[in-house]
């Protein structure tokens, strides 16, 4: 049985990004289904291990931890001598510099794309109303943020240098929602140097292997 | 002349959080002014060490970075040996949990606490409309997140464990301006153990010394 855990379902971005980093790393984890529908994410039980209720929730050994981005960290230095082993760099400035890559990715890649994905995608599927204003701002702030990845990637191969890192890996599943799930995948397909690089991204067999676990985890596909 | 430059006004948030790091960890630096009401964070020249035209950009001989919680991680590390040696834990259990709470103060705390200091104190200043919804919205956002940290703060002295952080750190500009700046404060003084905790990362010498930079800078206080 696998020392580490993850709790959650494949389909939330945030245990997507945790899978995807296990995977590339060749650690072997067990996922723990978390029933959100049914409110499991809110049960005593699972607020001892994830105090704000979301996913994912993850265990290894004698630590329990939350926050995708800290537990790819956390994987990526752990077990920094297996899989990739420059997932997260190997001396102190690259990792630096990953690190500024990864939160860029948090604080001004992610929020445009996770609202865009759910506008356009979650909110017909739960049949909520979508906000048009909302879906066209944050349209715009996305597309300044992929103007300035568009330079970048003109200049580097991946987002914090000539590697494949964890900055890179952190943008997988917001990206691949924007393009299998919504119209706007254009945002990514009409910058010649941010679709090379989503090619070469998602092209790594640790993502093909999420996507498959996604799709298995559609209803009706299962 | 200081090998550390610091480009941004001690009045943004973001600077904030670099700068009481850098006097925590007894870091020289220089802080170079950016006139953001001009459009210098939009120039040419400043966007070659930020390409988002945000606040603050960084500077340490062969490295430029931005993100301001980045930057935290990487002058915690590479000063690792001089003033708060503690300040991003020692072992690597301690650091993951330092990080994790560092993303749940990027993830959860940050965004509807700077939104309600942006719409209770800086909206008025500029003479833009607040939004009711919107601040209602996000007072019963940071409720929630603050009902968890009461809790987490009674089973523990501080955020990752016994020690001052740069979990803690991070929290610091948003709290201040919550408290200083409008009349939400009540959303940390009535939490017992919140407000215990406010008082002790608040009664540092590096953040009251980031305070008096900040009312410096004031308009006709200068």
């Amino acid at each position: 049985m696998a020392a580490v855990k993850v709790h959650g379902p494949p389909l939330s971005t945030a245990v997507s990004r945790v899978l995807a980093c296990l995977i590339e790393k060749d650690v072997p984890f067990q996922l723990i289904p978390v029933n959100m529908a049914k409110g499991q994410h809110k049960s005593p039980d699972y607020l001892k291990i994830q105090p704000f209720g979301q996913v994912p929730a993850f265990e290894d050994e004698h630590i329990t931890l939350f926050e995708s981005r800290a537990i790819c960290r956390y994987v990526a230095e752990k077990y920094v001598e297996q899989g990739n082993k420059g997932l997260f760099g190997n001396n102190p400035l690259t990792k630096a510099s990953i690190d500024q890559w990864l939160e860029a990715e948090a604080q001004n890649f992610n929020p445009p794309s996770s609202t865009l994905v759910f506008q356009l995608a979650f909110a017909p599927m739960m049949k909520l109303k979508q906000d048009p204003a909302i879906i066209k701002q944050n349209e715009e702030k996305l597309s300044k943020v992929l103007d300035v990845y568009e330079k970048r990637l003109g200049e580097s191969k991946f987002l914090a240098g000539d590697e494949f890192t964890l900055a890179d890996l952190s943008h997988l599943p917001n990206c691949q929602y924007l393009l299998s799930w919504t119209d706007r995948g254009e945002l990514i397909t009409s910058r010649k140097n941010v679709e090379r690089w989503w090619g070469e991204i998602s092209s790594h067999d640790s993502w093909k292997k999420v996507v498959e676990m996604q799709n298995a985890a559609l209803p009706g596909e299962a």
